[in-house]
């Protein structure tokens, strides 16, 4: 009987919801997953536990609020991982990426910013460095998978998913009225606060078309957005032949992970998510309300723009956000701000070139948009 | 710029409906594909006319009602194919199957009896013999895309689609009025008089099953079929991690075709087959009505029993179907006929051994039958 060689992983962002998650997947896979590296932003005591659970060396940890960003990229070379989860949140996302790619290693990307804000640069990264990016976002993940039956040249359209949101329905006038608390109660995937609000702007939606046009490197014109208000359908591939393959099941945020860690395999799923396709009465698809949802083509509008656009929009966004969730300003300001910090921006928008530049952008914008609030 | 080497097609059916199209796809892709062959049963015209078209040469065409079974052999010999298409009907084209997969060439299969009457005959052939079996039929086309996504260890269930035919809805009493004319009015796919009836039955839907338990060495509990009335699902797979990939489009048989000839590549579709799924209300999905409508019950029973028994049930509808054609039956009949073979010679169904075991069984499965009607 032969050994087999674990999977070395590394999880950055390990106290949150998509790290939580990971290292569930990581114990119930432990035969062919050994965690070697865990970062947390500053959740120290949870981050102990782990440690301590995974038997996860202490030199294995970093708390990047204390330690710093210099000691989260020593913990990805020191820990030689196969793969880097990079869970984090935030702009602190976008150096791990880098650092990731940089050093050849396979990167299962949860990170938002990384693509949103670094765009090209990444992905020139990752296809310089000899990293692989996995893609750990419901959808991209359904796209990838989906890709694996015919390649790139062969890409027609993506029809990317979209649940519509908690306020799906609803008119602007409505939308006025909306609290946080509303917003919150999304029932469909368990989520964090911001990409909660996100969801119910499409924001969250536009966010992932700038993604996907980045991953695949397909052009904007050629990605859909496909009303689908079950989140049963997690996105579809169309081809040039007339196939179309599309990806469905349970919204369960382990899939995506556990997809990256056993790609090209696939691994029992650690908890039942069979599903009987013939109790469902039904698949109902439709077109976004983008009237009513102005983020959506805020999103469009900024991923066309390209270079330093995306980073502009995303900033804004981060920050209205943020005053909404105390509310400090109305559902229909985050939209007005976003696109007030766009157009404040446009002559400013510029190819991407260094990760220094978006860094002093998004800090130039934050200010912005907070002196507007 | 270099001269691309075209596959060699020898289509064995070419005057046929599968045939036709087949021809169809060549022809646009005529930089891509070269028919060297061609074989049909009777239609001497017809076959002229496209030799003429396609410029093969006389000594490449072959008429099986005239030439005999021995020529088409010689012909899949004699003009060397990279890939054989097997569009023929009833169990002539099982000779060709064979034939095929024992000279190691890929095998575009449109043939039903040679896995509904062959089996593991087949399949142990395939796995022997060198050559590759691309299914041309949507369904198994579909499941077959889909399995690209992942490998058949990690397979959970195939969900095999079914559009529930055109009597879907009808109660037994109302079935036992309805006549053939009503059902050739089916309207999702263009099919000939047999395979119509077969789909109002669901018949078409069992001898699916039993072939996609062959292709894919699927249990038949693991073959579910869901309903889903619009045709747009061609099938799904369903993998042990939660994930299910699904093939969707137009239905329209000269995308599985063109997949078995392009195969592992996809190329432009022929017509225009792009789908605008933002305009589709949704997908009514549900259970098939096997009370009503017994056959796919009969035919997963015969799978079940394997060995010879699916050469009963198939020859027995075979007979039932063609007297339902004529009025001479009703279409209850077709069912009670099926059930009444499969009882009458329960008692003879034996391991696959040979191919003229089945067409022995075959001519007496036929003649009993006969004599009931």
């Amino acid at each position: 009987m032969g050994v087999s060689v674990k999977k070395r992983i590394c999880i950055l962002g390990s106290t949150g919801s998509i790290g939580v998650q990971a290292l569930q997947v990581a114990a119930a896979h432990s035969d062919k997953l050994q965690v070697v590296g865990l970062a947390a932003h500053s959740s120290k005591d949870m981050l102990v536990s782990q440690a301590q659970q995974l038997d996860v060396d202490d030199d294995a940890c970093c708390l990047t609020a204390r330690d710093g960003m210099d000691a989260l990229l020593r913990l990805i070379d020191s820990t030689q991982p196969d793969i880097v989860l990079n869970a984090l949140v935030g702009s602190a996302g976008l150096r791990a990426t880098v650092a990731t790619l940089q050093a050849g290693l396979t990167l299962a990307l949860a990170n938002k910013e990384s693509l949103i804000v670094g765009g090209n640069l990444v992905m020139d990264l990752a296809a310089t460095g000899g990293g692989q990016m996995l893609p750990v976002d419901s959808e991209h993940s359904a796209i990838f998978q989906c890709l694996q039956s015919g390649d790139v040249p062969a890409l027609r359209t993506i029809w990317l998913t979209a649940s519509g949101g908690p306020f799906r329905g609803k008119t602007r006038e409505q939308l006025a009225e909306v609290k946080a608390a509303d917003a919150l109660a999304h029932p469909t995937w368990s989520m964090g606060p911001k990409i909660t609000v996100d969801s119910a702007t499409l924001m969250n939606k536009g966010l992932e078309v700038i993604e996907t046009h980045h991953l695949f490197g397909t052009s904007y014109d050629d990605i859909k957005v496909l009303l689908q208000p079950r989140s049963l359908i997690h996105s579809m591939v169309e081809f040039v032949d007339g196939s179309t393959i599309g990806h469905l099941g349970i919204a369960d945020m382990r899939v995506p992970i556990q997809y990256a860690f056993s790609y090209p395999e696939r691994w029992p799923a650690i908890a039942d998510l069979s599903i009987d396709y013939r109790q469902l009465e039904g698949l109902e698809l439709g077109a976004p309300d983008t009237e009513t949802f102005g983020c959506l083509d805020l999103a469009f509008q900024a991923g066309r723009s390209g270079g330093t656009a995306p980073c502009i929009l995303n900033a804004a966004n981060e920050v209205a956000v943020a005053a909404f969730l105390q509310d400090q300003i109305s559902f229909l300001d985050i939209e007005a701000l976003v696109a007030s910090a766009l157009d404040h921006f446009t002559g400013q928008i510029e190819p991407l070139e260094s990760i220094e530049q978006v860094e002093v952008l998004d800090v130039s914008v934050r200010t912005h948009v907070a002196n507007l609030l």
